[in-house]
């Protein structure tokens, strides 16, 4: 099958296009054919790059009115005379559409068939997510208006593979009125990204679901940790919102909520003025004011930058933290996991988090931690230690493509 | 010396009278005299209880304008015919003062004699604790209006004790001109508790200061959590302000800043009403719905109320990941310490903390906790734990006196 799986941020459009099936994910012989991304749409100056597989990539800038323009751009460049995509001529060579949602809420912890009352639902949704699962329905209602009823759509959620999550964990001490009138409680968010890695561990290491017990760092541009527990996430640390838990690139992660007030009385902004602070001038870029890139901040600290420098000892500092409260919440674990962009690169950061760490079972092997970047799959611990601490790169689109597949064929028994 | 203990709340003075030197820090022979409390201080149905050791305590109800007036009548108590207390006749007989200031901010990184210079510097420090810094002001001044230069007064502060955090552990990832123009920042706070109690583990395990390196769990009506690395206080869980961290009896603890932005978009009331809540009406009170008394949660959660439970394993949840993220950060303690009102005396509490952390080292004895309430200090981990759990109890009070004999004998050695 080829599914067309799609990301539609507010102003943007990614997808790719896998060549996926049931018989295939045993194998892991299916692959992308294509991908793409539309940004700034909605303005005159949508810029979009498309790549076909061992093409070179073709890029523009365009008026873009919407996410429908969008679609049919990719739609029309699909089926250009000169694009060749492996086993696509036209759209009509898409056999189902797999769409990244943001928010399920309490309502979706699997992927799910799209159909009216699904879309009821995920606006009912919308108020937690206000900037992402509207971004998705307008995709939903693209495709919906484009192709008719005769492809069929998948939704897959970010706060799925959470929702096992246990009632300790997702509430906040609030008044408990606040989570039955107002669904008040942590989500998690990166879903689809942990449960893609904890599912290559157990493929890696050949184990059954339910003797995953690892802690997962998803570090890239937004930041997040999973405990899996018995191959479930019992825990994740961005709560309510993606603004809580680890340092982001321009967000804060968890601060004391006696600042936000300290700030209204310093009259530093009205209330949304300091959360745009807190979203988009915060975080790595807010400390080292340098960058929110990784790598323009370890060259600055490098070159003796201090802020920069203590930017990255917070970073590390608070993930060595979450991880120690990871493996005091399950009763320890085998194996720490670091994926996404940071997490797969970049060696300095890595080195960081998991040095002196000895006492918890985790032995830390920087020679192997410097040969592990662009996509290696490996372990980087020493032989013998207690904790494994391993890189695996995560894949959402592929996870969000097998997904479609399962759901479409009727498949039961999830990955 | 008899030192007068001080602690002057918005509308409330507390205090102890405690007989105490240099000499007597070694064999712990210094004690409490007298002790006493008035409420509702400004009102005219304040309410007054004092109490001489071994003697039946007096209580009433009068007009107390200020905390002027409120000294004076403490005074006036003292030297009444029919109080007696151990080595004092009169108020002459007090020969110094040690205030309890919960703010320091940078300025104060140890107790200090109090002169003009000091006082300017706390006022400064105000609006970093706008409830309590202005009142333990009002104690200061209110001593010197009556009694004048003759008597020396001490401050003692509650960050003091975390000064010694590193730049990583006190930093928020927020723009870092906050902290430079608005001294944003962790703080912590509780320290004269944890210092106390860091120091008798080391009294009682006859170690060096630099040796202690232990996790501190104060839980009393504020709840926090301090790691000690090589004695000195590395983190505390209250960072900028008190309702940071730990779940406590009113007070949320950490939460999701998007929760606010959220409660603010559903109208649920204006920031100050917001956050009056998540002081006054969350916590343990507001997930119970029950109360903000562990014993009475602990009431109700045994006869099956469901909210009642979940408060307590939300509170002990926390409490745990705090554990490990201290463990984390300073590669490994030996031991975990419980103190404060909660800490020394609530079993079930402790025990749903402590159970199931022997991944981590922790092997908790069900029956020595059980043994273990009403001031006992005694170890409640089993024999060869390679983390010990220990309840100490705590003595701020005891600590202020003592800090405060040493500072107007010129004593260099900080306890």
């Amino acid at each position: 099958m080829n599914v067309f799986v799609l990301n539609c941020g507010s102003s943007s459009v990614k997808f790719q296009i896998i060549n996926t099936d049931l018989d295939l994910f045993e194998t892991d012989a299916d692959h992308m054919v294509a991908k793409g991304l539309i940004e700034k749409v909605g303005s005159k100056e949508a810029i979009f790059t498309f790549e076909s597989v061992g093409q070179p990539p073709v890029k523009g800038v365009e008026p873009i009115a919407d996410h429908r323009e969008a679609i049919l751009k990719i739609k029309k460049w699909m089926e250009t005379k000169g694009t060749k995509i492996e086993g696509i001529n036209s759209f009509d060579d898409i056999h189902a559409i797999g769409h990244r949602v943001v928010h399920g809420a309490e309502k979706f912890a699997k992927s799910v068939l799209i159909g009216d009352e699904v879309i009821k639902q995920l606006e009912e949704c919308s108020d937690l997510a206000p900037l992402h699962n509207p971004a998705n329905l307008k995709g939903i209602h693209a495709i919906t208006e484009i192709f008719g009823d005769k492809i069929p759509q998948v939704g897959v959620f970010d706060t799925a593979f959470h929702s096992t999550m246990p009632e300790e964990a997702y509430m906040y001490a609030i008044p408990y009125d606040f989570y039955q009138k107002y669904r008040i409680r942590a989500y998690g968010f990166h879903g689809t990204s942990h449960r893609y890695v904890a599912y290559r561990y157990r493929k890696i290491n050949k184990l059954p679901k339910e003797k995953v017990n690892v802690v997962i760092l998803h570090l890239g541009n937004g930041c997040s940790i999973t405990s899996v527990k018995n191959g479930e996430s019992v825990f994740n640390s961005m709560g309510m919102t993606p603004i809580e838990g680890l340092i982001m690139g321009t967000r804060c992660g968890d601060i004391d909520t006696g600042i936000v007030e300290y700030l209204l009385k310093k009259e530093i902004g009205t209330f949304p003025e300091i959360m745009s602070i807190l979203q988009k001038k915060s975080g790595m870029l807010g400390v080292s004011g340098v960058s929110n890139d990784m790598r323009d901040i370890e060259k600055a600290a490098d070159e003796g930058n201090h802020r920069a420098l203590l930017a990255l000892k917070m970073f590390a500092y608070r993930a060595k933290r979450y991880i120690g409260s990871s493996l005091a919440e399950m009763n320890g674990a085998d194996a720490i996991i670091f994926t996404a962009g940071i997490g797969e690169n970049d060696t300095i950061i890595r080195k960081m988090i998991c040095e002196n760490m000895e006492a918890l079972g985790i032995e830390f092997d920087e020679k192997l931690n410097d040969q592990c970047f662009k996509g290696k799959c490996m372990k980087i611990s020493k032989e013998g230690s207690r904790i494994a601490v391993w890189v695996i790169p995560t894949n959402e689109e592929l996870l969000l493509a097998r997904d479609t597949v399962r759901i479409v064929k009727g498949a039961t028994k999830e990955l």
